[in-house]
């Protein structure tokens, strides 16, 4: 019996390897995203009826494949290990609670939806870009905490002055951080402006400062990071094809003239005795 | 008679690489695009009557210009491997399709507008400029991609919920596509969401996370590779620079310490025989 | 006596730089700005009492908490030469004006406000994030006074043109700086060209001109200094990476080269000795 | 005679490089350029009449300037050999014609507007950055052509088959280059959008494709031309500083090791008499 098992793993983990059907996966993952963008148009019953029974099939051909994976895997705990592996069997699970039911019908539709993230667990090109997006994500969080601060302190000043301006956009603490977040995306912000101004004449003063602060100190501060990631990631590469195709680096021609110096010494220590 | 052709071949080759020939043909393309310019202007009928035989012109002259390039060509072959000699050749030959027919007036007038592209194919600077721009497309390529999911998510998501609110907006997954398109440009972006707030009061986070997804994360991730492409391209030509005015390599210097391993070693070798 | 302040002044010291005073300090900063969100709500009447009675505990914690790092500090003049102490003590000393009093209401409650800003003064990665940023000023100064002198000249040429069209957007220098900030930001700034191309066919010119300046030339000037300022404080915290992983620098290896050079040398003088 | 100009111009030539008197023709400008500002506001008649009497003795004042700055210069040729000498005293000199002329009033005006970008003929750091922005031009000029191409061929496109929905934004090549232009700003993009939607369904793509060609393409290129320039400039600077420092180039650790080489080999070259 145990023999028999790692047989079947066996095969699992050459079918999982296989690249046939990983593009089997994908177009099925394509299948899915299809039909969830088919049921947003109006559709004749027989077309619906046929959507329901491919998406069962669709769940059941991921169940399948997620049993598949788990199988092929020789050490059963690192396999949820790995986030995407979690993300792909939450999806599956949630997506064999029946739809018809009422209550749960909305989770349904949009786990659903959530199907075609799975493109990114399966394509390794979108995982790295991902990956590589998430490594500026430490160096981004203090912009973000610090962007964060500017918008609560002008937003507390906003709602001080201008609540009773106008009750929607400065209303309360909440709202004024929203319409901050609208100013710094420069969408209709002179007409807030306009608006304010016309009861405190300087309260341009306030828009500016924030626009400066916010659009461009910040804005510019993400595009450097972001900029500044990618470039590491492309000098990593880049280094990496150097020491591939032979380049030397100061390392090794530190290590050249330390030979030659032992070398010469060498000759210096033997010179006498010649 | 074979003789005669190769003569022809060998004259046209030169005429092909005249400066004088290439400001003439830019010329001539200059003047079809100011053509097409005027064709939108109401113009007295003599004017347009100069316009027609002006076009006729224009189109026979493209049309030796390529026969020349064409015979001028030794490897006929090679000739239609190269994508703008087959761009140039298909401009010319739907050129030649008169004009008066209406049903094919709309084509003939579009590859008219077109010709003005040959600008790019003669100008070596745009021909360069626009490869460095493809040379970005395969990491482009990816980032598309990723985005084309997340648009995908957001607009079934979006139209699972919104659809009922604003129907021109929100109606299936295609349009929905277009008003996240105009989201991330900011576009009127709060009126569409003012609207989905009066419904559901917690839609912002529907919005602010797909901005930030779209507009702060993926654009600039397309910023950072197009930086990451102009600046690789520089440092090649910085490169090729440093090498022709004799600025030494890593790989240089290492040779050189060799050859000074080599000499002591050679002495060391022979010392003893000394 | 002066043993029992050193003693006082140790404990101090040491509480300063304790870890969890440090987590307390920031526990309350965030009460606090907790407290100046609520307070833009609607609260019933207790809700209102218990927030004045935070509002006085708060203020007391941090006038105990800058005495402590004041009387912490060995040296009492170097206290007040950081400017963030400076900041956090007059944030504490105006918080203690009264707010009852209708006057200097408006004072106390932006202080409240602004000590969300303590924040910064915390935690030391905001700390350099605002270093770095002030890196930048320097070079930002130019470009702005660059910006500035843009914006002066077509404030002057608009007002002279456009003010008799539209005396709100054009009618004083003032009025026109803020119209083509907004201009520059994009915001509705078709709707004041065509206003005036109305008049003056020709004024598109301006328009472009000026965005091409702006929005263009100079914003991207920014983006260049951001990025600039950010990839020199990377590159030096690379090298100081290297430098202590041992990699070795290109003035180690010209020692190492002087060092056989005199071997060498050394050798040769000795030579004719030998 | 000779010896007296010669004298004058010595005096003059210190003048000229005096700091004090920089900061005088700065002030100077300053005045000028708030006179400016000034005019744009009701003002009393007595006001008026100051203005127009400092108006007078800014212009005397600048032609005394621009007097003392050529006679000091010692090659009154190389003088006009500056655009900014040329562009300063062109500004001195327009502005010596009286304004009152109803005809040329607006030229007179205009000149006293453009006084004001004397300050950057002035202040060497602002020369620096333009300069640095000129260095960028060739690189953009191609960029510029390639967009502009982009722009006639859509605008072509455009009023080809929008005409006759919206007159006024598609009438004709030029207008229509300025909505394409409207467009890459997302100035009210979609409202244009719409309006042909309704009778072409399909002409999303001309908008998509245009916005993704003009303002992600090549906007970004322009970004990443002008952090490319910065860089470089940047670059020149910090390897001039590590000249000036002392930190070794690899030009000079090749000629170290040669003269290593050329030591060894003359050592080899002597053992054979030795």
């Amino acid at each position: 019996m145990p023999f028999n098992t790692d047989v079947l793993q066996a095969k699992f983990e050459r079918l999982r390897s296989n690249k046939l059907f990983e593009i089997l996966v994908i177009s099925i993952i394509l299948v899915s995203a299809l039909v969830i963008g088919a049921k947003t148009y109006p559709l004749p019953p027989l077309a619906n009826q046929l959507i329901v029974i491919l998406d069962w099939a669709i769940t059941l051909f991921f169940l399948v494949e997620i049993s598949i994976r788990f199988l092929g895997e020789s050490d059963k705990r690192r396999f949820f290990r790995s986030g995407w592996n979690v993300f792909d069997t939450l999806i599956v699970v949630v997506s064999l609670i029946p739809i018809e039911d009422s209550e749960l019908a909305l989770i349904g539709r949009l786990v659903r939806i959530f199907r075609v993230l799975r493109m990114v667990s399966i394509i390794p090109e979108l995982r790295t870009l991902l990956n590589s997006l998430m490594a500026a994500l430490p160096q981004l969080g203090y912009v973000m905490l610090m962007m964060f601060i500017i918008f609560y302190i002008y937003a507390a000043v906003g709602t001080t002055f201008f609540a009773a301006i106008n009750d929607t956009l400065w209303g309360d603490i909440s709202v004024s951080m929203l319409t901050l977040f609208r100013i710094m995306t420069f969408e209709d912000w002179t007409d807030v402006m306009y608006e304010t101004m016309a009861i405190y004449p300087l309260s341009w003063v306030f828009y500016l400062s924030f626009i400066f602060l916010s659009a461009f100190a910040f804005l510019n501060m993400i595009i450097g990071i972001v900029v500044n990631v990618l470039e590491e990631e492309h000098q990593r590469q880049a280094q990496a094809e150097a020491l591939a195709s032979g380049e030397p680096t100061l390392a090794e021609l530190r290590d050249e003239i330390r030979d030659l110096k032992l070398l010469l010494q060498a000759q210096v220590g033997r010179r006498p005795a010649a």
